[in-house]
């Protein structure tokens, strides 16, 4: 055991966890910080890595990979780590292909979708109708948006049945929830689902690559840089990884975190981790009831990305922006596919195998599964998408201390019944992560404001003289 | 550290677990059998206290009471261990609260509310829909049932909303929801609503008092007993009271079962704790994660029971039954109470505070509860009810190793992309609890059936010689 005390035990070293320990080393250079992580490295949900490309070799993100020009926690940060963004490529036609195997696979330009006529007019529609709602959401407690047991009594699926027209939006509205969150449309609370949007700036904003969009630019030599460079500045001796937190006692004047191998006593503890997997840790006391409702109805998504590495990036010189979007019911495992060529140039493609694809793909042999993608891959962008370099997939489902991407969504009822759990401290523990966050929640922004959020309600329970009002 | 092999642990010493052991023991008397429970005494959610009454003391269950003529696993067993019923009191008249605090207050004695002709009309129409789609369930497997992703994809309350035409009978619903699964009907699957109706034989025998039905007996001297006697029978040598299961990790040969304080090899593993007790337990190797988004998506619900002890049974002499549903629009607390005379005549009403009501309730004041309780049965029952013996509640989610009752409900989603994990052993551990029952699963028969089955899983594992084909 352990006898110093600690002033902060910050649990998960993620950008989230991270973040707060910068944010507390800024304002309290003397404070005491100890930030523990069950995985072998600092990241969390943003993972880059070293994969086989033309020129060699070159790094691409297995995690979180996109910035948007709103998300002004995360471009701030970037900005202190001396990061640099290039944009997301989207020149060129998109593909499209809903309405089973046989549908007919439609090209475009622009950001609407090659849709006909009337599905065109149904997500005019559609859009307004949540656009309008989106904007009644109060995003810091949507248990005050107007008419919310009833937003939150149904499923996003339930919504799109009842105001969706046609089919075919329908499953292009799927396909969006499935990219989103790795989930089903009805695997969520439809007033989870506008605080979400609301939270980015409005639905639209989270299906893009357009300017303010979420999926607007890349970070040169990836995302998990981040973390990294965080945790550098933060002190790397602060951070001791392969140290899961199982237990987290609170005394009297102290609290007391536990991991497999050790012990360690603490003013202030700031959990990070996403909340199915805050659930698993043993409180004593125990945790109000409240929140133990609260992590219950949280699942995490499910989530397989997949980067495969071309000699040349074929796909533009035909025309094609590497944009893809594909429903469940076609053949194929993904849903979408955005061009991944690097800064460097090394020609590459990024998609996602997601919610119940995900479910139903991940239990094949990994073989099986990428035969099936580069032959969709074929049917959409040519031949050429047969000789690749390298496949590399990541289900984050199988990440240890991860279990799921990229976020946990909210299961219908919760946000009327339990939410106000969501952010509020138990005692010295005080609860991060990007799914506590109001800005850009999911994002890695959400985990960049909500972890310096946390470090700021630390801050004004620890020493109050080094926080401003404001904050 | 323990070097005894055993032949099956048990995790949980609730009626599952203990119906397990006892059939492992009686097909294979020489099993080495450990069974290992959190709490500090056996009998899961069902606990049976002393309470003060009007001849001194008698005893009540604070957790699961009931038992029907169709529960046959429960009533075997209960012969086995020589344990007797009595029936429910329900003779008299019923009282009737819905649509806001100024609702008129009705009165009936028919097993069919006292409902304005037009409700009642919808209440005929809507119960005959859900008959009809109950009846085309598949229970082994509801994914199987026509329609499945469909109405798995829209929570009971959408349903209610689509296909009930009176906010009456909505409320009347939401009611139901509240008192038969601790939950608010926005806060679950509709396909799961109907596996769990069509697991007891159709919807009125979860909600009625009538033969057959859920609330037709009540066993004498408390259904604590069952386990009780349970645990003498398998030897109480084998339960070891205080010694929650923190992990399990499976090896070659064996799997190694781990307390706070003692850890245990053994050749077969039976978890019967709820789901979201068993998601707390590490294991390693990781479960699939098939089970682990399965557990992320099954939240239990919110039930505060409640025994109000008398000097006589007052209602009785003014000719009510004792049985009163509220709905959550009025100022009443509880949703649902019951006569709950003692066999041996001292008079007492049992009454539940769930769901949305248990969540506001339950961060009260004790004081303020119980006075809001006895406010209401003095306004249903007359002055006599606050002249009251005792008060005893007994807030469920407040029990450390339960966290909720009376059962795990499932998200929308779960049924159609996880379901098969709910049974599927996972190497050497097998599933138990009332929640992996097919015949009235979430009730103390379904624990029995449970546990039973999860003991021929296992003797079929390590020696097959002992269970017969059919088994």
């Amino acid at each position: 055991m352990d006898e110093k005390i600690w002033d902060v035990i910050v649990v998960g070293a993620g950008l989230s966890g991270l973040s707060a320990a910068h944010l507390l080393r800024k304002k309290e250079a003397d404070l005491e910080i100890l930030i523990l992580e069950g995985k072998d490295r600092v990241g969390g949900r943003t993972l880059t890595s070293d994969i086989p490309a033309a020129n060699g070799v070159d790094r691409w993100d297995l995690g979180g990979q996109w910035v948007g020009s709103t998300q002004t926690h995360l471009l701030e940060l970037m900005k202190e780590l001396g990061l640099e963004t290039y944009p997301q490529f989207n020149t060129g036609r998109k593909v499209h292909h809903m309405g089973g195997p046989g549908g007919k696979i439609r090209t475009y330009k622009t950001s609407i979708p090659a849709l006909s006529p009337v599905v065109l007019l149904d997500l005019t529609q559609l859009l307004r109708k949540i656009d309008k709602l989106c904007a009644t959401v109060c995003v810091q407690d949507p248990s005050q948006t107007p008419n919310a047991v009833e937003l939150d009594s149904m499923t996003v699926h339930s919504y799109f049945e009842k105001h969706g027209w046609t089919a075919e939006l329908k499953e292009e509205m799927a396909v969006s929830c499935r990219s989103v969150f790795g989930m089903e449309p009805s695997q969520m609370s439809f007033l989870f689902f506008l605080m979400y949007a609301a939270a980015a700036g409005g639905l639209l904003p989270l299906l893009e690559s357009s300017a303010g969009a979420a999926q607007e630019f890349k970070i040169k030599g990836g995302t998990q840089q981040l973390s990294e460079r965080l945790a550098e500045r933060v002190g790397l001796e602060a951070v001791r990884l392969g140290s899961a937190v199982t237990a987290i006692w609170q005394e009297a004047d102290s609290a007391r975190v536990t991991t497999a191998t050790a012990s360690f006593s603490c003013r202030a503890v700031i959990v990070t981790c996403p909340p199915h997997l805050a659930a698993k840790i043993q409180f004593h006391p125990a945790l109000p009831s409240q929140r133990e409702f609260l992590t219950q109805n949280m699942p995490i998504g499910h989530l397989i990305k997949f980067i495969i590495t071309y000699q040349t990036a074929f796909w533009r010189e035909k025309g094609f922006s590497g944009e893809i979007v594909a429903g469940s019911s076609t053949d194929s495992p993904f849903c979408v596919t955005f061009d991944a060529t690097s800064p460097g140039g090394n020609a590459a493609l990024v998609g996602f195998i997601a919610g119940q694809q995900a479910s139903q793909w991940s239990s094949k042999e990994a073989g099986e599964r990428r035969e099936a993608v580069v032959s969709s891959l074929v049917r959409y962008l040519g031949p050429e998408a047969a000789s690749f370099i390298h496949y590399e997939e990541k289900d984050w489902a199988e990440e240890a201390y991860s279990g799921g991407c990229p976020v946990n969504v909210m299961a219908p009822g919760l946000l009327t019944y339990y939410q106000p759990s969501l952010r509020k401290p138990c005692g010295r523990i005080h609860w991060a992560g990007t799914e506590t966050a109001t800005q850009w929640c999911g994002y890695m922004s959400g985990a960049v404001q909500s972890g310096q959020r946390a470090a700021l309600e630390v801050l004004s329970d620890l020493c109050p003289s080094s926080t401003t009002p404001d904050e």
